[in-house]
């Protein structure tokens, strides 16, 4: 199938200017349209960070590399191009209206994907003339460092696209996630409740942050929500777990959300993808692989005196002047 | 304030036995009671692991350790403890019994935690004869590793202990946070919401845990969801973040809550907070920082060839390859 020569960039902000950097490490040419009068020089700015990122984190890099071209209208940028990338405001109508405009203009062939982080895309291609070349790819901010990008088909949407993005994204230095049902984006929810902790004055910015990033957030840099619930439960995995916590989950504790019953069938079901998911380990060699890589996560920050690795300094001229002391 | 040389250690499983490890690491011995046949192996365990990650972490280490000695009843390891660390499962009723046993025997100025993660420490304060000096000391899995600790009050708590517990846990290398309102832990609602998901069959425990760890994870390691929000605004920060997306949170997109309105008082608060936050730098300069820490930890997790770490070496072997064939 498709091979990406030329990629439209619809939006060039802060979502739009990552793409572009990836795809322009990656050889690939872009045609940028994006309405604000800052739009180049913010662009630009992206592109610097994303170059001097890219220096540092590998010395092997590809040997070709894109070129930028700007252009008037978005039916102009996608004119010619083999993928066409839509990264403008999250609102239903406005992306539609970009979708009309682009179908004027782009190839027969070409592939049209949104960004959007929340929006279904069975709900953005309602009115299109070839709603089967639309899918989500939603990719995560800094798009040239985060590799996952999550795509979703709409109910319109022919399914070799998403094998096609699979491979494309994959080819690009990604981790594309296909998700089989369409749902509506976490990361909104997520900005939710911090807007609401904020809100009742529950919490600042800070201590909000604070609670990601001195603890969890350690942990979610290399395991997600089910790997580390399959270490909470010690040697008896994920079943341990929830034996013991289970039964917590059916109190009314929270106004957010219902809870599934924990019958047998369904907890066999949860730990079974768990004991596969952790492959040959156990929960103690597991344990290992996470302490190893928090150890060279807090080294890491630390080098940058940066959130838990200031923590972990602090602590080691605590104890510097404790033996002085002594 | 009372200085801390022994703490009662009252469940030995994987959040007791965290405990153990950083209390001992910081020369405090610990007496512990557990009844589970192979509570002493289990724990001996953790402390193996704990050791070596203590090893690796840092080369300044605490010239002392404590040592640990079994009890055989909560009240036998509570007597002549400083500090008692309650970490029994997540059930009402058995911790409310657990302190009933341990008030029978602990000394008049010893201070009781609980390390739940859910429950409000006003529930589980009701039937005590001392309840203004519990309070929920809520940490993170590995408690030797993850420095964040939630401490919350219930109505009855003496809010000189909140104040004790920051220096307190300060001292032992952790980040004390002081939830001042009781609120039901997010943990369990970030399970609940795995638990959906698997249940409903829209993902495998594989790919929810990927759809964290190869993206929003990496961030969150360093950054919580308002900074991460004060970037995804560009140069704009907050401000510009909220005037983009917030048509979208009024939406009816989620069962799952309600959403703050978006008044022009309410996102001036929001953005004076985010700003506050970033002190001298920049939306930009947060963004210099956030890239050079996420290439530290994706060259980490490479080097433990996990999670994130293979899409990087994938990617590298891949372009190697290309140049070959060239």
């Amino acid at each position: 199938m498709l091979e990406v020569k030329t990629a439209a960039i619809i939006g060039g902000g802060v979502i739009g200017g990552g793409w572009s950097a990836r795809l322009l490490e990656n050889g690939i040419d872009v045609r940028v349209y994006d309405p604000a009068p800052d739009a180049q020089a913010k662009l630009e700015a992206v592109l610097a960070n994303a170059e001097q990122a890219f220096a540092a984190l590998s010395k092997i890099r590809s040997t070709k590399r894109g070129s930028v071209s700007w252009h008037q209208t978005a039916a102009a940028a996608a004119g010619g191009a083999d993928l066409i990338i839509e990264s403008v405001p999250e609102r239903p109508d406005v992306k539609r209206a970009v979708y009309a405009e682009i179908e004027t203009a782009a190839a027969a062939d070409a592939i049209i994907t949104s960004s959007t982080s929340g929006i279904m895309p069975t709900e953005l291609q309602t009115e299109m003339k070839h709603p089967e070349r639309l899918m989500v790819a939603h990719p995560f901010n800094p798009v040239y460092l985060l590799p996952l990008v999550e795509l979703v088909a709409g109910e319109k949407t022919d399914a070799k696209y998403i094998e096609w993005g699979k491979r494309f994204f994959t080819g690009i230095g990604m981790h594309p996630l296909h998700c089989r049902v369409e749902i509506e984006g976490f990361l909104s929810d997520r900005l939710q409740e911090a807007l609401w902790l904020l809100h009742d004055k529950v919490a600042t910015a800070e201590e909000i942050d604070a609670a990601i990033a001195y603890g969890p957030g350690l942990r979610w840099a290399q395991m997600g929500t089910m790997q580390t619930f399959h270490l909470a439960g010690g040697e008896g995995g994920m079943r341990a777990m929830l034996a013991m916590f289970g039964p917590c989950l059916k109190w009314p504790w929270t106004k957010l959300m219902d809870v599934p019953e924990l019958s047998d069938e369904f907890v066999d079901e949860v730990g079974e993808q768990c004991e596969q998911q952790a492959g040959d380990l156990t929960p103690r060699d597991l344990e290992r692989v996470r302490d190893s890589n928090l150890i060279a996560i807090l080294q890491a920050l630390k080098g940058n005196n940066w959130g838990a690795g200031k923590t972990l300094a602090r602590y080691e001229r605590q104890l510097f002047e404790a033996a002085n002391d002594a």
